[in-house]
């Protein structure tokens, strides 16, 4: 029988709010680097966003490697000029990012509660292990999935191996999430669906990607109440072969 | 049927080299800080496992957090004077040990393919999700494991899960590892097997563990090559019942 048997979940700014943090945390780092340069002078995002994807193949994805890269960037911009007490303070950044509360986006406990009574769900999420399993285990929903994947990239091979992990084949996978790059096209690559629910927020880096919009096997929802019927219209498509 | 019907290897230090370069990280650590502190005066490498243990709850285990430990312990010693060239210096550190080479145990992978050959095996490993990620492609072993598992923490609950999700009990699982602490005390608690290969070098962290050295559910082994006869010890002990 077909039909969809896995359900999966991104978790930032999918489940809960995240890139507010990172943004208000690049506006602590600029007014630290407001005693030593004219930021008028120098795109300082855009030079730390540089460092960031320099950083990625060495660092991965998270928080830990966001401050890592905010320190080089802060080093790089003030030439060397910044005092060890600033660059404390960047540490401090990047704790602060660490330690965020976990706000639920409006609805999303509902949402999950009504795809979980129907389906398995396995919530998927990319960045640092220990970051990640701390604001799930403080999300509150994490006996609500009945599987767990933190994964360091997500694209069609990191896919392909939670798939076959789970048992599914792609037909029978839908997988929801704020983002194009991440969420949505590795999983139609690989002949599977896709739910996207943007986030009025997305980091340059993931706002990147190859998707035109009229993929036959994605759909968009608004909110996280829009859940639920896009799965059932998939479920719809599905039938009708 | 009973007997062991997985065997779990742990990573770092059991397949391949790993505190050789954090302690090689320490050393250079040191060297920065001679510039401006009288080595002989402070104990640097205590006071940096200070700020590590004390940070491991919201950075986890890792390079990158051993890095942002580093920086932020430098500060502190040096009450704030250090440069931040010197700081840069620092960061580089962290970088290399993030990219050390994967030179594997002497004897490991005949071992490891003898135990694939009779059992199904799982890798568990700690530590940073991308680095440690990057060490299995480099180790060349990654397509002998049917199974790897990156976690945060190794205590009783994770382990827990893992078995969980191998669909195992806890009888018929052995862990292979060089941590007491982290890899024999929390299997045996769970009533698994251990099989302990020390490493020359333990981290003062890991050294750490309330095992007295009689368990009937552990051995010993001095070398990989012992190991496939170690496994057959516990299957024998198995099969008595």
């Amino acid at each position: 029988m077909g039909g969809i048997r896995w359900v999966g979940f991104d978790g930032d700014d999918t489940l809960w709010r995240s890139e507010d943090y990172y943004r208000a945390a690049e506006r602590e780092f600029e007014r630290v680097l407001g005693a030593y340069i004219d930021l008028g002078d120098r795109d300082t995002q855009r030079h730390l966003l540089g460092v960031e994807r320099r950083n990625l193949r060495v660092f991965g994805y998270g928080a830990k490697g966001m401050t890592l890269s905010m320190v080089e960037a802060a080093i790089e911009l003030t030439d060397a000029r910044i005092s060890a007490h600033d660059i404390h303070r960047i540490v401090e950044i990047g704790r602060a990012t660490l330690q965020h509360p976990v706000e639920l986006l409006d609805g999303i406990r509902a949402a999950v509660e009504a795809i979980a009574a129907t389906h398995e769900i396995v919530l998927i999420t990319k960045g640092d292990l220990f970051h990640q399993e701390a604001k799930i285990a403080q999300s509150g929903l994490a006996d609500l999935f009945h599987r767990i994947e933190v994964v360091s990239e997500k694209d069609p091979p990191t896919y392909a191996r939670v798939l076959r992990e789970l048992g599914v084949d792609a037909d029978g996978f839908a997988m929801i999430g704020n983002s194009l790059r991440s969420d949505i096209a590795p999983v139609l690559e690989l002949g599977g669906w896709g739910v996207h629910m943007p986030y009025p927020l997305t980091w340059a880096h993931e706002a990147e990607h190859a998707l035109n919009g009229d993929e036959a096997r994605m759909l968009a929802v608004e909110s996280a109440a829009q859940l639920p019927a896009a799965l059932a219209e998939i479920e719809a498509r599905l039938a009708r072969g």
